[in-house]
């Protein structure tokens, strides 16, 4: 940030009065911006012992399959935004279950979220943001074709707890920005 | 937002091309600005049958109890924001030992999560933030004084999954803005 969104004037990059963090501070309106992490809310979409996986069409990750997720909007629940994301993503409508996965990513200020969430019918298509939907067995799915860590961290979780069956809620962190783990 | 944070030019409150939603976007360097929902992290402070609370210090809800919680920092685990806002309000180290209550507030775009934590040894004190800060018995909470619903609603779920000797993950949703609960 280098302007003033109230004012317009140019910013100080600086620790505000009774703070301990750089922030953008305006010397004109004396506004304070607080950047802070987003929520990445998404589903494990489940279909009768398969899992839904979006190819992707958008940057970053093009090409790679995900889990249908995105960056979670202003009025709306977790739930919400992840159901709203798996509509966008692959054009189905599923019920979310449980949360099941919280993953902080502190060097991009990120936390992923996960739900397993089930589909009312294999009702699914391409969209804008997928080349392709398809549902996968759960000993087939593309592991050396994901788009994103906290993906393939959050579908060996649900694999493992699926074999258990008993799902639980998961937390973890990433630190490193890799796709295999 | 009414200036660009990048050029300081004077946005357009418009739906960008492929976007479903209104964002402010600069008509000059064409930058799109995103507004997400903010999470507030913290604690229920637990040491030998009593729970930590904060008298806040500070506005909204001056004078009122309180878990100790603040807006997540980039750079940081929800965890880790959990116990450095559990040190700044409340004076004391403690270790979280598991996620218990995602709450998701979508009028004002926030999502507050509360982690178990055990304290050390007891040892916290007045700070900046909290004008005192004290143990309570669990049946002597001061249900009436509290500062936010999201902290009656967890300390609620908490007292009852004590009793129950087993604590669960717990989501929930807060549609209107009350203390009572």
């Amino acid at each position: 940030m280098r302007y003033c969104p109230q004012c317009g004037h140019a910013v100080d990059m600086i620790i505000p009065t009774g703070d301990n963090r750089v922030r953008a501070v305006c010397p004109h309106c004396e506004h304070i911006d607080y950047d802070n992490p987003r929520i990445i809310t998404g589903t494990i979409p489940f279909y009768k012992g398969q899992l839904l996986l979006c190819r992707r069409n958008i940057e970053p990750r093009f090409g790679y399959w995900t889990l249908p997720a995105g960056f979670m909007e202003n009025q709306e629940t977790t739930s919400e935004g992840a159901l709203r994301e798996t509509l966008e993503e692959s054009g189905s409508i599923a019920v979310c279950k449980q949360a099941f996965s919280m993953i902080s990513i502190p060097h991009i200020n990120q936390v992923h979220l996960f739900y397993i969430a089930e589909l009312e019918r294999d009702d699914f298509h391409v969209t804008e943001e997928s080349s392709e939907v398809a549902l996968f067995d759960l000993d087939n799915i593309p592991w050396g074709e994901l788009a994103f860590s906290s993906v393939s961290r959050t579908l060996r979780l649900f694999i493992e707890d699926h074999k258990n069956k008993s799902y639980g809620f998961h937390e973890d962190t990433i630190y490193v920005n890799t796709t295999s783990d």
